[in-house]
């Protein structure tokens, strides 16, 4: 490498980092196992290795080098270096557009709405929370002004987390997909036939649960020497450097789903993490590509592979051990029936792999329509239970299990929900590829073999990084345009043998 | 406060302690349950914040508000701005004097002494190590010289870890400690009774030590919803933020002293930083002492409290509860001898309450010597050999189990090891002075009472941080300057009773 400039750009960029990295430590550490009392100068320490990765990355030079480096590589490039330079470039423009007062305000109004949302929460009044969110929804449109966009103020938001996403692509694969799936849980809720759920809700032994969900985790591949499982209320995935993914999940001696299919969910995210390149860690061509990527790894694991009946043919007895008083009279397709039981629920992040994706497009309808103006924030709720009546059946009885159960919007994450339906849909695009490829994985699974898909996704997905967009990758991968067939045909397949539909 | 040098002082070094505070937490992590393969990427995270923490505390501006600061403010003030512009402008300049040229050569000098250290150890030949640790103590050497000395270049040493501590006071202290302690120790050696050790070396459930330990830890105040005990190899006191002090222990199932007495000693030096101001985190009023202050609490507690009579009418009975199939048929008498065992033997860190301290009058007179030019490195195992024969009456079979056997050197912590013994003076005299003001503390730890104890500590050591010097403190505390009465009175009372002599 001989372009000096260049070689500025990346130590700067390593060495910001290397930063994020110590906030990534500070941040786990807070969420598992730090002292109480500790909170008050955790936040000292959050903020001010945040303040300097942020003015790293507002560092006057670095728009000086990107502007000097931009023209002398192709923006179409899947090369590392055209790739750095371009990633950045996009990045930079994006933060020195938005002014400081309005980055300072957003950050004031998070905190404000933050505790609106907790206090409307208690009083399961959406009323006492419109007025804080009206404000974060202001802010928003401004910021999506100053960054400048074409014909779609959502596109800049859906940018932050899904780089490159169109809405107008999203609202057309996801119409396709309600489509899909809204039928499909008709009929599933019209069959006669029912899992008994019971089995799964019986008493799990905590230490036994842990055991073999790491025993899970590590036969689909991932890797302990460089990662840690931990408990926390909210579970998370995080990467405190190119060898140290730390994910976490939470245990409910009652419940078998929670803690299992959150622990192959997270590890899902940490494979991908696992499998980024290292020599490009903290480089765009070594950072994960979006969100909705991202999430495709973890429904991937969690569903396709953890929900399928081979998988359990092969886990079946190992659990039948591991929970011997606990399922020692169950059978296999019992099993299997309770944990892809399907019923429409309220609340999004306790909805079954069927439903999910109809929570995911609620969220995405209401959010487009506000940054479109055609709704108030006033007006949430009323869109909000007529939609879950329509998609899913059910009204939710109070603004609490309502439009208020998610944290996101009082957080300002507008855009980033549709990443979670986007996720299941590239989930289901890769696994149908690679079935493609490696052949049956049916029987690889019945042997505990997972490596082979593992595999495939590491060539095909993990180490591209963001040297593609995610459209970019589903391309490359599998050949295919954004599409929900795959998703659907996967659904209708499993749930016609379970449900007999 | 209307000085703006000052509060631009405050404020820098408040700043330099947050970024110091994340570097304990990487370091803590590191050590307890970082994943293996993350090693690589943990060192450019410390080295990072490392090298952030160093360039702060050389930061020329830092010079000149000292500058400036220094003459405003009288030097012997316990008043903080004066305790801090002196404590800073005394590090400062002692910084500042070392070339960067010699702390990069004592730096790289490390890595290969330490290397060089661990082969020995495995061939258990001194004469390997001696080039390297030849080279260690050269760099030293010039670094005493570099930042200049009266008559003694080892109080140059000293001062890094007792500041403001004089070989020659030292010196003479230990001479009459050592004149005290190896005719008790000869005593017990010849005493016919010998209490039966081997009810310590019985199986101790790990699950009921660490209960047992915390139980204990929190029962002499350690706070745990500011800190935290987890496992490592080394034991070691941290303190990750005012809030969030972090010791750990190791635990042994056949032996349970180890573990039960690393926790309390830990646990000291955990109350002391939990004692000390949080309101002046990170500036000289609210940072411990010294390291001989740091070590007399941990001491005072381990041992002291710990290892007395009182202690164990307390919590005796809970430890047979405790470890009902272990020490059910023991008696309380028995169990306290079995304890307070005494024996001359090879190694420092196993050694009990009465000989410790001559394994550091050992390596402080050979630290000494080396700088004082009386002694060449080729002659230190023969040195540390004599004297363990004259002071112990034991030899050591090989080096690795002599002199060989401590890291500090090969990191060229000369003048560290003396804060160890200067810890259990602090430590006796502290214990024998509180007992004056607060009454007969036997009757309170009988009844488990440590509160009075730890508020004497609190108000008369933990509060006063560096506002006074480790002497300073023990005069202020005690009326007494430091003697080693109070701890040959205490262990000749505690030993007379157990040993009968």
């Amino acid at each position: 490498m001989s372009n000096e400039t260049l070689e500025k750009l990346i130590d700067h960029t390593r060495q910001t980092a290397i930063l994020a990295s110590v906030d990534e430590l500070l941040n786990w550490d807070q969420r598992t196992l730090m002292p109480k009392s500790a909170e008050t100068y955790r936040a000292d320490q959050i903020t001010l290795i945040n303040g300097m990765v942020h003015q790293r990355n507002t560092d006057p030079r670095l728009g000086e080098w990107l502007a000097e480096l931009v023209d002398q590589y192709p923006a179409d490039s899947t090369d590392d270096a055209a790739v750095t330079v371009h990633r950045l470039y996009k990045q930079y423009n994006k933060e020195k557009n938005v002014p400081a007062r309005l980055v300072e305000e957003i950050s004031r109004a998070r905190v404000k709405a933050h505790s609106a949302w907790v206090g409307a929460r208690e009083t399961n009044s959406f009323a006492d929370f419109a007025p804080y969110l009206e404000t974060i929804v202001k802010l928003f449109k401004e910021k999506t002004e100053a960054i400048g966009f074409g014909d779609c103020a959502y596109d800049v938001l859906l940018d932050d987390y899904e780089p490159d996403a169109k809405t107008s692509e999203v609202t057309a694969v996801f119409a396709e997909l309600k489509d899909g799936l809204v039928p499909l849980i008709r009929e599933i809720g019209e069959s006669k036939y029912r899992p008994d759920k019971s089995i799964i809700e019986r008493r799990f032994d905590i230490a036994a649960q842990r055991k073999f969900g790491l025993k899970a985790a590590s036969a689909i591949g991932f890797d302990f020497d460089a990662g840690r499982l931990d408990v926390t209320h909210h579970p998370f995935c995080c990467t405190v450097g190119p060898k140290d993914c730390r994910i976490t999940t939470r245990y409910n001696e009652n419940h078998f789903n929670g803690a299992f299919f959150g622990t192959l969910h997270e590890a899902g995210h940490g494979l991908y993490e696992q499998g980024l390149r290292e020599d490009q860690f903290g480089l765009p061509p070594g950072e994960y590509c979006s969100l909705g990527i991202h999430e495709s790894q973890s429904r991937l694991w969690e569903n396709l592979v953890g929900r399928s009946k081979a998988f359990w043919e092969h886990f079946f007895p190992k659990a039948q051990s591991a929970f011997a008083n606990s399922i020692g009279d169950v059978t296999l397709d019992q099993f299997y029936g309770a944990v892809n039981y399907v019923e429409p629920s309220l609340i999004r992040v306790e909805a079954d792999e069927a439903t999910y994706s109809l929570h995911i497009i609620i969220r995405f309808e209401i959010e487009q329509a506000i940054f479109d103006g055609a709704l108030d924030v006033i007006d949430f709720p009323a869109a909000w239970n007529q939609k879950y009546v329509e998609y899913l059946g059910i009204e939710p009885p109070n603004d609490s299990d309502g439009v208020l159960q998610d944290v996101h919007w009082c957080e300002g994450l507008f855009g980033y929900f549709p990443t979670y339906a986007l996720g299941n849909l590239y989930a289901a695009q890769f696994f149908a590829a690679a079935e493609k490829e490696i052949g049956d994985m049916d029987s690889q699974f019945r042997n505990g073999e997972f490596q082979p898909l593992l595999n495939w996704l590491r060539e095909n997905v993990h180490v591209t990084g963001k040297s593609r967009s995610a459209t970019g990758i589903l391309k490359a991968a599998t050949g295919e345009t954004l599409s929900p067939a795959a998703m659907i045909e996967g659904l209708r397949k499993k749930y016609s043998e379970i449900y007999s539909i």
